[in-house]
């Protein structure tokens, strides 16, 4: 048991909208900061909260050149219809990735499937909270994206030159089972917020995390520099793609990304991440034809249940913790926060001359 | 050293197309089954070339009722111009595949991106083989599909309820590297294949491969009998995503697929699989500003080397070993089998009452 804060979404809300127009975001760039973050704490994405968007803002973000607030996002005239281009000119990660998602949507509602591809952007933070909210309004979603750093080593090698690389898919189905499935992880063994939490507990890493300073695989957390891909060669691939896609989109060499320092050393250079998005219809890939007579939902349902069956029903369902963790946001009317949690929300409200008063918070013990 | 037999192309696509004519497949059919058999063995992918193919074809085929030699496939008429939505008829998984990718890859052509959903499938063997071919026409290409069986227990669960489900990708990278990567495996452990070779060489499978008939972990493979997932709930999430693919297409409960005589005994039920293909064209996802006044492939290349460079020129690309194989075949002028792939091909031969003369083959000690 412990005490946990009850943090209301408006306040929560007005609080990260305070402390990113206080750096010089836009109301509208500071709306979706805002927004996005409840979506994290609201799910219990403790990795990718407000106070994470910030802590990321200040080391890579609009203090350090890699995101700049107030930018207009340039979408760039093509013959392609159903897929759009845009140069975000490094514009606030969560307000580029809601109106990219949003792009797709509309996008799929004419054409059945909707991608967009970002080049020049700013870390999203958690690509989990865009294929929900699009799930949630019905698509089945999907996005991938280069992470800020290159911290993992390609499988057979000894240097990092990947970055964590995540995937995230939705499934829009909350009807069926009350949530949308939500299918998303980085292509690291673990990551790097892991490995610090195993050198404060005083534990080994197991084997195949990742390598130390000379390339040589360690499992003591005080060494590891660079984490392998999950999956061996598998996970590699995965880890490849995100590369593969902003080769394709405008990304450079994985290895200078969000190092501003060496970026901004070489004229020409590139140091931004890029982004990865689509969305299709449910009903435009429906054979209609489902067995016994099922309608397209019914049958998704009848075959979670097949393979939750069987005896694997103590088996989750990918984003069913998340779904938990919403449902427990919901029952208490708010998000919940540790102490030390709040302490940083407190200093960023100082930061934001936001009066966060914490001593009105209701608690919980959980 | 051993001894392999260099099969010409002419020779093996005429054997194959022969043996599935004999079993009642059209000419066209035929034909693609050898195109595709000739990609797999050129390639070296062993587990999935004609051998397997003609009896995957036996167990669960055009004698068992999952494959129906002749079958058209109809194209249901919607609304959604980049997505179209097939009813392959059961006809040869082969023939479907080809021509769903070549949908795709028209469509992309409009619309940048190609989206074809297959209901009432037939196993197309190796998903790699198209996207593969796709590359090679200049696109981006994805496909999965629900493996035959159910032989994969979910995360945290004991019985299998769900496919080998694979996932193949392909990048046209072949002017910049010789080939295309192509990510490509199934979400299972191991193949059943592998712990069959196990039982052969008698060795323990390593931890976290599978269970036996209970539930139980097990690394015996005599003991083996359903596998689970790699990458634990990574992994999982991943042979999930063909099941939800192949629900809202139409495919219906897991551990019903291909199960003829009980799926016969249940009227209004189905046991096909499903397949998803799409294709991306990547100059309708380019930014057109690469750092350093580089072209798109330009790009592609600089990324690749940053990620094979720095200590790791001994890591391979996904692919590499595929176009290793293609390049031995290319050197040849021929696919190469082992004597005892030859003694099967003979065998087919003789089913198929076509002339396969052993004798005149070249051999060749790799």
């Amino acid at each position: 048991m412990a005490t946990n804060f009850i943090v209301p979404p408006q306040l929560h809300n007005d609080l990260v909208a305070a402390a990113y127009q206080r750096r010089g975001f836009s109301a509208d760039e500071a709306g979706a900061a805002a927004r996005f973050s409840e979506l994290t704490a609201w799910h219990g994405i403790k990795t990718h909260n407000a106070i994470k968007a910030l802590h990321l803002d200040e080391l890579f973000g609009s203090k350090a050149g890699g995101c700049r607030p107030g930018a207009k996002i340039d979408k760039l005239p093509g013959k392609f219809k159903a897929v759009e281009r845009w140069n975000a000119n490094r514009k606030l990660g969560q307000a580029t990735a809601f109106a990219a998602m949003a792009c797709c949507m509309k996008l799929a509602d004419e054409y059945g499937s909707g991608t967009v591809a970002v080049d020049n952007a700013f870390h999203y933070l958690w690509g989990g909270g865009y294929v929900i909210d699009a799930a949630k309004k019905g698509y089945i979603a999907y996005t991938c994206c280069t992470a800020a750093l290159a911290e993992v080593v390609p499988f057979g090698g000894r240097f990092p030159t990947l970055g964590t690389n995540p995937h995230s898919w939705g499934f829009p189905t909350q009807d069926e089972i009350g949530f949308p499935i939500c299918i998303d992880w980085a292509t690291s063994t673990v990551a790097m917020g892991r490995v610090q939490q195993f050198i404060r507990e005083g534990k080994q890493l197991p084997p195949g995390t990742g390598v130390d300073e000379q390339g040589n695989e360690t499992t003591d957390p005080n060494k590891v520099k660079s984490l392998f891909p999950f999956g061996q060669h598998k996970g590699y691939g995965l880890a490849l793609m995100d590369e593969l896609y902003a080769a394709y989109i405008g990304g450079s060499l994985p290895t200078l990304r969000n190092r501003w320092s060496e970026v901004n050393q070489q004229p020409g250079e590139k140091g931004t991440c890029c982004f990865y998005f689509q969305c299709i219809r449910p009903d435009a890939i429906s054979g209609e034809n489902f067995a016994a007579k099922r309608s397209q939902k019914e049958n998704v349902n009848a075959v979670l249940k097949d393979i939750l069956g069987h005896g694997n029903e103590k088996a989750l369902l990918p984003g069913q913790l998340e779904a938990q963790a919403a449902a427990l946001s919901a029952k208490h009317h708010g998000m919940l926060f540790t102490p030390a949690e709040i302490d940083a929300l407190k200093h960023i409200a100082q930061e934001a001359h936001f009066a966060f008063d914490t001593a009105s918070l209701r608690t919980v013990e959980i």
